[in-house]
């Protein structure tokens, strides 16, 4: 049987808790792969994390060949020849906190990541960058992982296509299933453009169905402010959908899907994007090899949406250059 | 395509949280086959449940044709014509609270959910009673739910089955699937007997590779108290473990298994089981049947420690006679 070794950070919080189940049922790596489980968080939550895996023992998994917990201080134990890393754990946004204090907070963590995937992982090791914000932590990341090829790592925008995804089908009034050809632009944050422009419903373009000011004006913002309002309603965070989205990127990474999905990658110039950020696009797998799906075109409303995002990102690097977590 | 209505109680809380993406994914059902989820909790967690059906609708469940609110007050809707109801919502043991005032509070609840099973459900309902103590509230529930057979009733014990088998698994080196013909008697609760004494590691009794004193004295003790070790040790009740132990025993129902499996039903007498209990033993369909598997021999200790589980659930019984949620 093939087996898989993978690490994952923030192993304590409630999307690892659904994220870990996923991974150790086969959804990610397949069901014909065991999977040796490494789950690191700070020591804090290392006795929490004892209580999860008691579960993980009880729950029968029989591709989970093994579980190991390291704090986040044993990164060269945790990351050890390790062929998968979803980095799920980040500093969060604390009441009162200013967007330096988080980049700084972030920016250390992401920086002794990636250092330590470079000196300890395989040279093949996958990443995928879920902890927020999750296109700059993973630039920050790939850029200190020596040895590993940029193009291995991945920061999350799935969640933010199935949200989207799921509204027009709403619109519509057809399964999410007949909308396609609709993926997320920039950043994983309030600036990314969902690209309704592109999307088609049962093959149909979408502004043929639906008038495009009302989708620049309530859509694109139900998008961008989904998370908030989940938070709003559940209390916290988006956990499951979060964790779903996660698996299914990696699985999409995994097994090189030929279909394109919404996931950002360090910036190669297509659509415009600048150098030297992460952004998302629509992205597939030919050949062995991944590349943005770059046959879409973008009228000036989409262009200026998708600048502003790239904007974002720029800023958000120039501000983790000034900490000094990024050359310039 | 196939569907099937199904309706779970205590949808606000964290096995919910797990169990419910078990069956939107099609792992409780089939993956050929829709489900209507019907999401029930007291009114005051309504609120969080509306997030719970936002993270639902931005996860891509493509079998997840309509999920709906409900308050318990409004079994009516939520149970109607439904094929499956899972029972998870109980309420829970608080601090200083005596036996007798759980049993009544539960009582009340599972006497209003087993009559609104009777009055809306298909009379081919399926029900799964996960929320404790789940014997003796699945006995409540079924002895008010007119007109659906009393074998439609099941309460988990799968998760102690899984417990037991990981932990003999360890004991002996070998993978969890080399151990058989290991099932759960009695109540789930600390008197229940995880039969060792007919267990098999790679088709060898156990008890010819482990000494059997020992077993009695260490295994099951930990297995009787497991989920007290758990809570201890999360700061929490298990909660993923318990529902991927009820989708599988669901599943187990649903697809009516050939292949034994722990869990309990109305007493028929076997392992000579007073009447008028819901007792674990092993369980299995032939000819589109459920009955217990009655194959298995019990020396004198064996008997002796599914006798006290069973006058253990006798006594639940008889204090719910006197509490009036039972006739004699």
């Amino acid at each position: 049987m093939k087996k898989v070794s993978v690490a994952l950070t923030g192993a304590g919080g409630q999307i690892a808790y659904h994220l870990i189940y996923s991974i150790s049922k086969g959804e990610v790596f397949g069901f014909d792969t065991q999977v040796d489980l490494r789950l690191v968080d700070i020591p804090e939550v290392l006795p929490k994390i004892e209580g999860l895996v008691m579960e993980l023992e009880d729950s029968r998994l029989t591709l989970l060949s093994s579980v190991s917990i390291h704090s986040d201080q044993q990164l060269d134990q945790a990351f050890q020849s390790i062929d998968f890393a979803f980095l799920v754990g980040a500093f969060p946004r604390l009441a009162g906190m200013e967007r330096k204090d988080l980049l700084e907070k972030n920016g250390l963590i992401f920086k002794t990541q990636g250092e330590a995937l470079g000196a300890y992982a395989k040279p093949s090791v996958q990443t995928l960058v879920v902890g927020n914000p999750c296109n700059t932590n993973c630039l920050i990341a790939l850029s200190h992982a020596k040895n590993i090829p940029s193009n291995q790592f991945y920061a999350m925008t799935l969640l933010d296509e199935f949200r989207a995804s799921y509204q027009l089908a709403k619109m519509c009034q057809v399964p999410v299933v007949d909308i396609t050809d609709l993926y997320i632009y920039g950043n994983h944050s309030a600036t990314q453009f969902p690209d309704f422009t592109n999307a088609r419903v049962k093959d149909q373009p979408i502004i043929s169905v639906l008038d495009q000011s009302g989708l620049e004006t309530t859509f694109v913002p139900m998008i961008q402010q989904r998370g908030a309002a989940v938070i709003k309603a559940r209390g916290s965070s988006s956990a499951a959908s979060a964790a779903r989205s996660a698996a299914e990127t990696a699985h999409k990474i995994w097994s090189q899907s030929s279909t394109p999905f919404s996931v950002a990658v360090v910036s190669s110039g297509c659509y415009d994007a600048p150098d030297g950020i992460v952004v998302s696009a629509p992205y597939y797998f030919k050949d062995g090899k991944g590349r943005v799906y770059d046959r879409f075109d973008h009228d000036a409303t989409a262009k200026a949406m998708i600048e502003k995002s790239y904007q974002e990102l720029l800023q958000e690097r120039e501000a983790v250059i000034a900490l000094g977590f990024l050359d310039e």
